[in-house]
């Protein structure tokens, strides 16, 4: 990911409600008067001032997580809050808007009306969070690999590379294909194997967020990274929710670690939006575990599963997901603020060394 | 708890199906008559008598889940059952229905039409049962939390002492609020830190069955019990289906142990019915496991997921709530007995000493 | 299970789809055309040819999952792919449409208008697959017990033998019984002691996917195999879905391990359809954590939770289930082949030997 102070700059300029949270953060005013306080009548029951000195920022941006140091004895909170500010200032300062894992699907060619992508398995270092690298297997050398995306009806071929030391084999999640291009090894087709290439090729019959992963020791090469969005938007596009933006977050645990898109907590990326927007995000869930996710202050409204249309949609503000399940849900912009969305699974989530992993935000901007 | 003598006898007076199971137990005929075998012409097959001696019930009413004494060569069985039925036995002699968890929502005092609650955060030891007390932390010295009631649309405010060792905060899981008033500490505030107070305030807006917990470190304290219930009624109550009980079940797992509203069987509370009763039950978990609830002999009519009607309600005898979901359902009392109720994955609730953790019973009274 | 070269023979003569599968793994040919290709004008792009020797295949067939002995340094990976379609070949070489665990349900007697059905509980030495046998509790011998099936408004009454080291119990999960049936010892009965019987008596009233376990040390009697289905068929045959198949699947794990109607694959049994065929498949979570159940290339239709019908019907590719749950679901068998059908916890489904455990397939026959 770019984070570059110009980036950073940019995103500060516009994002006044995260802002505001951390020069809150910074005064550390315990009284802080709430924002609907003024209807009242009489003022808030008075609070303490805080007693205790400005707690003291750690220059390195290591990562949060990782830093285990014993607190000194007497002040094992203060040391367990430093922690808890560093991550949340790593994410704040890191926000990007114009950069990250969406909006860059994997380009294709056409030849002859039929959409050509290709795709490269490789072993790799995966940084999870930058200096955590883990040993990994991506397609095109990222972790998912790039979103595929066309259109119900379209006729695709996808050419497989093996540049691994394994076999592997490229399943169709969901998608309706003939049997010979469904991507088990020895049931539908040979693995292929080190050096080998593969072609899939099938004309797509079910829209919906589907995934592309192997199939073929597929607990290590799943885990680990052999992981993609296969999109097929349907032909019809009135049967489409309009959304001002569309977020896929793919699930991981177990290889890479507790993952969104690759990334664990401060380092993932989060949701921007702007007030009265509406967004769509895709979860797709690529780990072993279930992860039930849960949007702060925002309800999230399921619209479809598996990639077919729920009969009604219905709302939620947690929404559980099982290894193999996609859910897309409609999210309404309709409060401003910097809203925590993460695993409920708190051991996902936060440790006493603060929020890590499956944790990330929906930046709504006024 | 308070399960005098008084309250007991008061209960077994009226719980003629609970004594009846008392009974049978009691005289251990394994050959006992159906309920409906009158209505078959030939009677049930006869089986053999028992021919092992009555068991001999232990003095102490120690916790059966702690007892761990390697039976004896030959009748490890008959040890197995001692314990199974002592447990048992603690249970339906502890049930009062006079007293418990449920209807001892938190007080407020009203000023200028602003709701005001207060909630103090300690350290506290917690029984589970009577003399296993765990390591907790605590709001208003129970766990979980005094429940909070109110009505959509009225304007709360929630005081919060932390007089623990440790920084806090306080979500509202589920409810709509400014994001000032979100909880997430150093994103929307600072954390309350020890001896600090700090006051939130908002107009409810979304009706449902929500919860309010620490989101400060927040895998110990919550599952250690900085957990409640928020409940804010609908301003129109004829969204309210009409019940005779409604009862907050709050699921908890790793920190405080295998807990129905932070006890374990056999000190659960039962929910007492009567005959043709309709009752409202809201799940709340707040742990970091599935817990799928299974209720005998009584369906479950699902009709909101956290605090969202759902579409159309259905029916299930099982339902698994994930950590962080809520769900309320509506169970018909239309047969009396005492039916067992319990999370089914059997690691959560039985074990070869006897039924443990989380399991209670809806008792349904002619 | 029968796995007679008859039976093989006769299997492979009809199964077209899957042997295509075998033969393709036979050539390793690994640019094998698609099904589709032949509609490109350009041809897929070509592939290397395969440049390692072929494979040799092992003479015995022991259980892949079992052998774990090191592959020799510079072709791990070929061992691999050895293992893997070892564990193929067993799974379809021992395919029998005539035989195995479905279509055998347990025959009762009939007196004066009451359906009899007797179990005998048993402690038994059950094979997960050939040659892997372990401690195992079984109702007549088999592992799950034998499928009860009635309608709705059947008077029944199950005669119990317990024939094991310690007691048991029975009780009817989701079945709407007196509470004096239901099964819970020192509750609704005393428990069933070794050498002792019991007689269960009631009329059914609610039809549906319901079943029978264990309520008496539960966590090992259930998990070792003290479980089966009770189908509890509609008075109202126009209430039921036409199918040309009707298939119970009941999960398993801790006890006698990740098995499908206990068997692990490769030794688990598939569904053999034709072509155009709708089948029934009756999901039962017996285990102690979630299965969520994806069946390739064909969509799952949910009809049922719990033996009630779901107030719409929705479409999934993965369908998690909770222990206790029940889920009816149909599939449409549209497109020939052999579809791999697993848990989508890749850890209950496929390690580096290749899959194992909780895997099948639904076979589609032209």
């Amino acid at each position: 990911m770019n984070r570059s102070p110009v980036s950073r700059r940019n995103f500060l300029k516009v994002a006044s409600v995260a802002g505001a949270g951390l020069t809150i953060g910074a005064c550390r005013n315990p009284s802080a008067v709430p924002a609907e306080a003024t209807r009242a009548a009489t003022p808030p029951t008075p609070t303490p001032e805080p007693t205790a000195a400005p707690v003291a920022m750690a220059d390195s941006h290591a990562a949060p997580a990782a830093a285990a140091a014993p607190a000194a004895q007497g002040n094992a909170w203060e040391e367990m809050d430093r922690m808890h500010e560093e991550g949340v200032k790593i994410f704040l300062d890191g926000i990007d808007p114009t950069n990250g894992f969406w909006g860059t699907p994997l380009k294709h060619k056409e030849e002859n009306g039929v959409k050509i992508f290709e795709l490269t398995c490789q072993d790799v270092q995966w940084e999870v969070e930058p200096g955590k690298a883990v040993a990994a297997m991506a397609y095109n050398g990222i972790v998912p690999g790039p979103e595929m995306r066309m259109t119900e009806g379209d006729t695709v071929r996808v050419i497989v590379h093996n540049e691994m030391n394994q076999s592997t084999s490229v399943h169709f999640h969901g998608v309706s294909v003939p049997n010979s291009q469904d991507g088990v090894p020895y049931i539908t087709q040979p693995p292929i194997r080190p050096g080998e290439s593969f072609t899939y090729e099938f004309t797509t019959r079910n829209s919906g967020s589907h995934m592309y992963h192997s199939h073929h020791n597929a607990l290590e090469q799943v885990s680990k990274g052999l992981i993609g969005a296969f999109i097929i938007e349907p032909a019809d596009k009135s049967k489409e929710p309009e959304v001002s933006g569309d977020y896929t977050l793919i699930l991981n645990d177990v290889g890479i670690g507790l993952t969104l898109n690759g990334k664990s907590f401060p380092y993932t990326q989060p949701i921007i939006a702007k007030l009265g927007d509406k967004i769509r995000i895709r979860y797709m869930n690529e780990g072993i575990m279930i992860h039930p996710m849960h949007l702060h202050g925002l309800e999230q409204l399921v619209i479809f599963k598996d990639g077919w249309p729920v009969p009604q949609p219905y709302y939620c503000d947690t929404l559980n997901i099982a290894p193999g399940e996609r859910y897309d849900v409609i999210v309404d912009c309709h409060t401003a603020g910097a809203w925590a969305f993460h695993c409920h699974i708190l051991s996902h989530a936060e440790s006493a060394h603060g929020m890590f992993g499956m944790v990330t935000a929906v930046v709504v901007q006024e």
